[in-house]
């Protein structure tokens, strides 16, 4: 919780450089060799745990808003985020409301109005990723999927709504681009799918609903080394799978 | 245009009862036996073509904004809305701006506001919708998909998004509650996909693809009448329908 000095300092540049009433949370996934993450804040002095996100600069895209918190809090640029809802219940920010609201007037206070936020998610190998608290955390870090804790305001039904969103996704677009190294194999790709959905897919089936998608380049040579038959190695085909993503796959109606 | 004493009511009244900075436009389709329209507004004095849309009330969850533009315009209640983008250029509603600049000083003047939209789409029966214009225009109606004027702002974009959105829908979400009559054949379901995809459909696999989805129930008694052997009547399946709407359809991963 900010003290009064700093409550309105943060209101005058949030009313200097951000439109009012608009936020952006991210879901940032974290995915490495089969186990799966999510991005975390811990508010400062013992308080509780949020989603990061921000606000919208009075002149800049929404899209460029979401990347620009993503790269605050992971260091991680050029990541595909997915806008996918916007959550507008009118008490949704309250409680951000009521702690601030005998600390200044409404008319100053930022936190007095309401906020419709935009709910955006990525999928990032944790790897790559730096977390970075913001100014009113005192930590941020990756949690496991099953063991995040109750999240403040309603971030968990956004954390909800964007894990529902991936899974029915995988559906209908490609993902996995920049998660995967350059060439894999069709059981790393599978691991991707089975952690993501929580479940074991069936091996020959997901191999077979894969290549139908036509997303994949099939290397000439197969990966060397090991014991047993060496497996084929596959890539992303570029353009098909950037269709994929605008268009859906193929296959469709 | 409104003129300078009406530009000061709007502004007055919109900055007493709605959300700055957020609107809600709605892609409404029409379908009726094979023939698919989008609702669409022209505003007084020879004006510009738009979509219908309006603002949400400072208490009002979002859904129930666009449910409330939607009833004004067309005078349907309870029709499924599907949320389906946030428009955020900062640009968007720049013409606004421009065409009201000189009028009002910025502060009084709710058109000088960045507005993002968000974007919600319906699919009804047009011959139960009576089209209904607003304070700004002189004609509510219906038009042929494939005759739409260009929009104004951004509305254009919008319309076809929300068409984009719709035909990759059906790839995974079921449609066609509120267009079909109680019981229906195969191939007037069909006709309703093919309408919306624009192109013809194989009979065969159209058949088994949709019976797999599993959300359709088969009457026992065939449709009475006619000289050829009677078609088969299915209705939906209330309870996988939902879930179908929520979760995707069976046999995804």
């Amino acid at each position: 919780m900010l003290t009064k000095k700093e409550l309105i300092d943060y209101c005058r540049n949030a009313y200097e450089n951000y439109v009012p009433h608009i936020s952006v949370d991210c879901v940032v996934f974290g995915f490495h060799e089969g186990v799966m993450k999510v991005l975390v804040l811990k508010m400062k002095n013992g308080g509780e745990w949020y989603l990061p996100g921000g606000f919208v600069l009075k002149k800049e895209p929404i899209e460029m808003a979401a990347n620009r918190i993503l790269k605050e809090r992971t260091g991680l640029d050029k990541i595909f985020l997915q806008q996918f809802h916007v959550f507008g219940d009118p008490d949704r920010s309250k409680e951000h409301f009521e702690m601030y609201k005998d600390m200044l007037p409404a008319k100053q206070n930022w936190f007095a109005n309401r906020f419709l936020t935009i709910g955006y998610y990525a999928l990032v190998d944790f790897c790559d990723a730096t977390p970075i608290q913001d100014e009113l955390s005192e930590l941020c870090t990756w949690c496991d999927l099953n063991e995040v804790p109750e999240l403040r305001l309603d971030h968990s039904l956004i954390l909800k709504t964007a894990l529902d969103t991936l899974r029915l996704q995988l559906n209908y677009q490609p993902i996995g681009y920049n998660l995967m190294p350059k060439e894999f194999t069709m059981p790393e790709l599978q691991k991707l799918y089975e952690t993501i959905l929580h479940k074991k897919l069936d091996r020959r089936n997901f191999q077979r609903r894969m290549l139908g998608f036509g997303i994949l380049n099939r290397s000439e040579q197969p990966r060397k080394g090991g014991a047993h038959k060496a497996p084929y190695l596959y890539s992303f085909n570029q353009e098909n799978y950037k269709a994929a993503l605008k268009e859906g796959f193929k296959g469709g109606w």
